[in-house]
């Protein structure tokens, strides 16, 4: 029996990675061989969407609460991946529910999964915003992390966790840190990044968006079906290939929010690309450009993790998706 | 009023620190001002040696319990020094009791002191061990941290914690990254790192010490009083002057294992050299090899924290503190 957990399951990454694993039908188990998913339990603080797949089963509730944590994870989990987490300009406005969200809840996890005894592979969803402060033009994997944001140091220290419980070998983890998620379907979403893809979307949608940075703001990005690819890829790779580093900066693609702008234009023409207005706004600018806008990403390509090949596909992929959908 | 916390205030480093407080009297205020110390809590798992000082009160308990935490935290608390911890050691060997004092007790005691509401100084004593695997000659503040054990990466994460609350102004914070201390007076302790004090101290005693690593092995020390100095420093330095990078590398003196044995044969003769013992343990070995020989302290000079000038002095420091003793 294998059975796969994912928090933040009924939100936009929780959902596409649940579809794909079902597609799918298998993950790598601990001997490298593909292992049938059996169960894939999707934990959130609202319902998923429901699904005939016999194979999902939808709990409700606070992953910070013990009850819950102890409910959602079992003796069967073989599999977790941790995608629920308080975006970054709430945990910049609530501190306190940050802390709970994402390192309590993190934290509970992990000590669940340890008590398991059988080292589940634990995926976590980090973030570019561990880095921050005076960063070089290209952030390497060597660099210090010098978050600006409490949702940034929050991710840093699950990922310290991530590490140590790893080695110890409570489970088998990965931190994944993710470029900002660009193109996302939707509504906008707390996170201070949210413009990234609004400045796409709305306009696509025939809405105004408004842009509250400068065009030459560098922005790192990845397409949500890169993002599930190298979710999975971070899951199935061997921990002896990862080694006692635990934590990969996943591909990304380096532009700014002026050729963002641009390859709308070029793709959806120059009256959809004219539906922006732009409106600096200081707290959300201090937060993005602390990010980086360039990273290498060496190792995750190295280790087989697909990344995208341009901004115009990027967004070509986004209006075909828009209209299957 | 302003009083003074030190947890682990029983502690080698605490008692040390308090004698150097009395003595001096004062405190800088946060208009760079001195401010005279009222009143030192020391707050331990054990009673401090009693002392005639009537600015000096003992309280012992756990510091990792909230309502002891409540109890050595006041609204006239105007500085904190945290200095309690489970060492390298210990924290290896016993997971949950390393989260429980290092990480947990950490966090509370900045929430306490966020919840007074005048942001006090609070002084973090962070370690070395933060850094790990694969490392550059020189460590720069600029490199990532790696830790490769429980104890360094607890400490990584309460670094992160006391940048946070500092940027959010909860508590004006400072992570001071302790090298290892030498020549710690006294017992062994269970810190890895323990026979880097042993292999001077036991031989001054008339007895042998073990040394469990090779000669060669490189080591980054500091030694007590300096060490003192620099936590004082780590407190006075004001906050405009540190930024928004609360964490400084103090400064360290590299030498060699081999380098300490010939100074101890230099300032006390070979027959007290002699009385080392070679015996490699590949545990300590791997996890003292895993820290820094040498890091680039050049922040922390430049904001006047004062560093050893040669292995030979650190010796005769402690051979004169020994016979004043």
């Amino acid at each position: 029996m294998s059975s796969v957990l994912i928090t933040g399951g009924a939100g936009f990454l929780g959902q596409r990675l649940t579809r794909q694993l079902l597609e799918r039908g298998f993950l790598a188990g601990p001997d490298g061989h593909p292992r049938a998913i059996d169960r894939i339990v999707l934990a959130d603080v609202v319902a998923a969407p429901a699904t005939t797949d016999p194979r999902v089963v939808n709990l409700v509730g606070d992953v910070a609460d013990p009850a819950f944590a102890a409910r959602i994870v079992d003796i069967d989990t073989t599999s977790i991946f941790h995608l629920a987490a308080i975006v970054s300009g709430m945990a910049e406005a609530d501190f306190d529910l940050g802390m709970r969200i994402n390192v309590d809840a993190s934290r509970l996890l992990l000590d669940v999964s340890r008590g398991l005894g059988h080292q589940p592979t634990f995926v976590f969803a980090s973030s570019i915003a561990v880095y921050g402060g005076e960063l070089p033009s290209e952030v390497l994997p060597t660099t210090a992390l010098k978050p600006q944001t409490s949702y940034g140091t929050q991710k840093a220290i699950v990922e310290l966790l991530v590490g140590d419980y790893s080695r110890r070998g409570f489970v088998d983890g990965r931190a994944l840190r993710l470029p900002t998620i660009s193109v996302r379907p939707g509504k906008p979403n707390a996170a201070a990044s949210g413009f990234i893809s609004g400045i796409i979307r709305e306009p696509l949608n025939g809405e105004t968006a408004v842009c509250p940075v400068d065009p030459e703001t560098r922005v790192c990005i990845l397409s949500p079906s890169r993002a599930i690819d190298c979710l999975i890829a971070g899951h199935d790779v061997p921990a002896r290939t990862l080694g006692t580093d635990r934590t990969v900066n996943l591909p990304g693609l380096s532009v700014t929010i002026g050729e963002m702008v641009a390859a709308l234009e070029r793709v959806a023409g120059s009256e959809v690309g004219g539906r922006i207005r732009w409106a600096r706004e200081p707290k959300i600018e201090r937060m993005v450009s602390g990010w980086p806008g360039r990273w290498d990403a060496t190792r995750a390509r190295d280790l087989g993790f697909p990344g995208d090949d341009s901004i115009d596909a990027i967004i070509r992929a986004h209006i075909a998706e828009t209209q299957r959908a």
